[in-house]
């Protein structure tokens, strides 16, 4: 039930600047909530079938073989919009993720805190999605 | 009149697993907006300045030397949070971010779009943002 695109990129895979590997690092977003949800490396052919399928593909480094992925958990991830950085060497991905993005099961790869400021964590933004997210739940499982 | 802070990793640098050329790539993100604002990388030195200071330190991969983000600029990244991924071989820094994270002026580094779906952009994050906004430029700018 998800209308599947064909995309234009306004630029070709050639003009990215590639690293020590031959790869684009690629950095996945949620569109909605923009949580970040894996890192992940692209070569030609993996930008160009992302970009003809609408569905991100990889380039993986462990397998050494093209990456669709969702294509054996069914936890897809179609493109909503494809950055560059300024100096043409990060593609920043925005996405509707099926599912969880990290093969463990989680929705994002990101998720071991190592480091953590105490801070105020009730900035508007949040403030309303907190509020939005109440609401919902009241609509869905009202209380008589 | 930001308190800058000493923090302790739950990790250690050793810890990680490094790229081709021995460095650990970093998404950086605004805290509050997540907002994807940069990648750069940091060796062990640049991961022990930064937990040390609270503030962002990269190594530098054209000057091949110690990166205090802001140092030149004064657009400091304050740090929030660090997480480490899945596999341990990509950071997520959630910071505050003084100023402009791109060396252009901008925001961030990803103000490129090459490819771009529509969507409904209409979804209820963007909607309390959007209504916050126009709450706090009414008070800012009142109409008689």
């Amino acid at each position: 039930n998800i209308n599947v695109n064909t995309f234009d990129s306004q630029k070709e895979f050639k003009e990215f600047k590639l690293n020590s590997d031959g790869l684009l690092p690629v950095v996945v977003q949620d569109y909605k909530t923009n949580e970040v949800l894996m890192v992940a490396y692209m070569n030609e052919e993996a930008y160009n079938n992302t970009i003809q399928t609408g569905k991100m593909t990889y380039y993986s480094r462990s397998r050494k073989e093209q990456w669709l992925k969702g294509d054996t958990s069914g936890h897809y991830q179609y493109v909503k919009s494809l950055s560059i950085d300024c100096d043409s060497d990060t593609l920043l991905a925005k996405v509707h993720q099926i599912g969880a993005a990290c093969h463990t099961g989680n929705r994002t790869c990101f998720y071991t805190e190592i480091v953590k400021k105490e801070y105020d964590d009730t900035n508007p933004l949040t403030v309303f999605s907190d509020v939005y997210n109440i609401i919902m739940d009241r609509k869905n499982n009202p209380k008589e």
